[in-house]
């Protein structure tokens, strides 16, 4: 980059001056959300209308998309977040239940999509988030869906089956893996553990610097570190939080071999978003028991040209239900697509539930 | 407010055009960032002069006080500080070593010094802290001082005894207590546990609401917790955190007397911050053990008029040392009266360190 300035002076000056102008603007932007709230209290909407999911994604899309540099999209996005989360506050104090305690990925999952201008308030058990926000006492939750070590999160499913609450957006979230010990060297080590989908995904890594150490798989990656806690033969797979938790060293991070190693939360609340242009689907759907069941089930889907990003069958617990199936498509119900593809899917299965339809994760 | 606007549509499309003009204002700044980084290359800086406190306390004192609204004078310090975050990690990967694990108050005073951009690290112990900043692996540390209900924390002060690394900042948290039960009401509660200054810090509430309910002293807020975890008869004071560590209800919140529960936390580093306007230095002086003593010591401080914010005594572990006393006075130790106050004062002392003079906490 060729540079116009020669002087520190020079430079400092200008950016007091785009300060300033930074400023003024966010403080306008401020003045709009004031507007907004105003038209819209005045044409009889409710508090919860503040928010609107889709009109977030919309913008935070935007941003990223018209944003050339040097700042990247992704660190845009998220001034951006901050800035539109200190411009509702404004409007309304936005109340955040998450699966705590403080400092989890739950809890920087909530950060990351409402910003740090909301009360985020930890619960013990995700049953307990879905009653907070039932009741109206928080606007929206935020718990885990899907764990790249830990699979998926049956428990979070299961709320489902009879909770009224909709799904209004979901956050993913990058999770490093790291190599933790009790010593700081890579010496004597005669064991390797890990939950397995850790060890699978750092599986070259622990090619090139572990080969001939035996790699176990445990329930966790907590209990690995707990058994290197315990042990100066082994070393774990686990996150950083869990090297401070069990004073372990971390040898070395960022060890997965895909660096896209993501997990993935929920935002529950009372409302459906509108569309917003790039938007999933999810569906609980049931059927009977009988041969082709889910091939029959999924064909209108497929007819339709409508992507599932996932699936995932759970036993159900009424008897009624032979068989219950979590479904992510991609798309609105509200499209002309999905609503007619989701009518025929309605008709094959013993219960259609739709989960909710919300933007899909901008970054 | 008078709302210029009549309908949504009209206000959404000022929203993008505000954000399309803050969006190419960052990026701008994040150039001038760039270019301030070319300038000091050239002219033979190190990395380590690409941050500078003084520099940001000046832009964020600057940004509060010419702040119109309606975004809070605090809100838009953290904004900037999250836009400067971004800036410099353009430039210098930050890596900051706090006191861990993750969630801790320790982890949020890092994030609103340094904003989200930065790397930070969680160690087990104050003394890791150190050693990794002086090793050079972190380029600066976060670490507890002054805790309002626990105190201050010794052990930080005696790092500073035998440490070459100054202090380059402060850190200013507020604290809030909630009352913690394992049920979800007042009824039948026996006792309340605390530690004594969250029980005094908490008087007026208590007078109000447990009147007869006796209030019992024990060593932390966390322990307090813990009990009352254990017995149905008994709520405790502590954090949201701990109602999350240990399942507890939380029955009220925010019931300190004074709204303004902050605890302090220092920044370390190798470097030293040039004078920003309104600053701070910390000393630690020893005296020889004679009648007077402590009032002769101080006394080139109040013949200059400087302010004394602050003075711990502590047993020195150096058999030369009579007492060690940390002292922070306002004003940088470059500023003339208070390079000729310490003059004076070194001539008194046995020993006198100067710890760092450092940019007095923003907001």
């Amino acid at each position: 980059m060729a540079n116009k300035y020669t002087s520190l002076d020079q430079v400092r000056e200008r950016i007091d001056e785009l300060d300033e102008q930074i400023q003024r603007l966010i403080n306008a932007r401020a003045e709009c959300a004031q507007a907004v709230a105003q038209i819209k209290t005045q044409s009889g909407h409710t508090e919860a209308d503040f928010y609107r999911p889709e009109r977030e994604a919309q913008i935070l899309r935007q941003v990223i998309e018209r944003n050339p540099g040097p700042v990247s999209g992704e660190e845009m996005a998220r001034l951006f977040r901050e800035i539109m989360s200190a411009c509702l506050a404004l409007e309304q104090a936005m109340r955040i239940a998450f699966l705590g305690p403080e400092g989890t990925y739950t809890h920087d999952a909530a950060l990351k999509h409402f910003g740090h201008s909301v009360t985020a308030v930890p619960h013990g058990a995700i049953d307990e988030i879905f009653r907070d926000v039932e009741a109206g006492f928080s606007h929206y939750g935020v718990v885990p869906i899907e764990n790249s070590t830990e699979g998926v999160v049956d428990h979070t499913l299961d709320m489902f089956l009879n909770s009224p609450l909709q799904i209004s957006g979901e956050v993913e979230l990058r999770i490093h893996h790291c190599l933790l010990a009790k010593g700081d060297s890579l010496d004597g080590i005669k064991a390797v553990y890990a939950h397995q989908q850790a060890l699978a995904q750092c599986r070259e890594w622990l090619d090139e610097n572990l080969k001939d150490v035996p790699r176990i798989a445990v329930n966790s990656n907590a209990a690995a570190a707990k058994m290197a806690a315990a042990d100066e033969a082994v070393v774990a797979i686990a996150s950083m939080a869990a090297a401070e938790l069990y004073a372990l060293n971390s040898i070395a991070c960022n060890i997965e071999d895909e660096p896209d190693n993501t997990t993935r939360f929920l935002v529950i609340g009372r409302q459906s978003p509108a569309p917003s242009g790039k938007d999933k689907t999810s569906l609980l759907v049931s059927t009977p028991n009988r041969p082709g069941g889910l091939n029959n089930l999924l064909k209108p889907l497929a007819d339709a040209g409508i992507s599932m990003t996932r699936i995932e069958s759970r036993p159900s617990r009424r008897a009624m239900w032979e068989y219950v199936f979590f479904i992510d498509i991609e798309g609105h119900k509200d499209d002309v697509n999905v609503a007619a593809a989701l009518d025929v899917l309605a008709d094959r299965s013993s219960v259609l539930k739709v989960l909710g339809s919300y933007p899909a994760a901008v970054v």
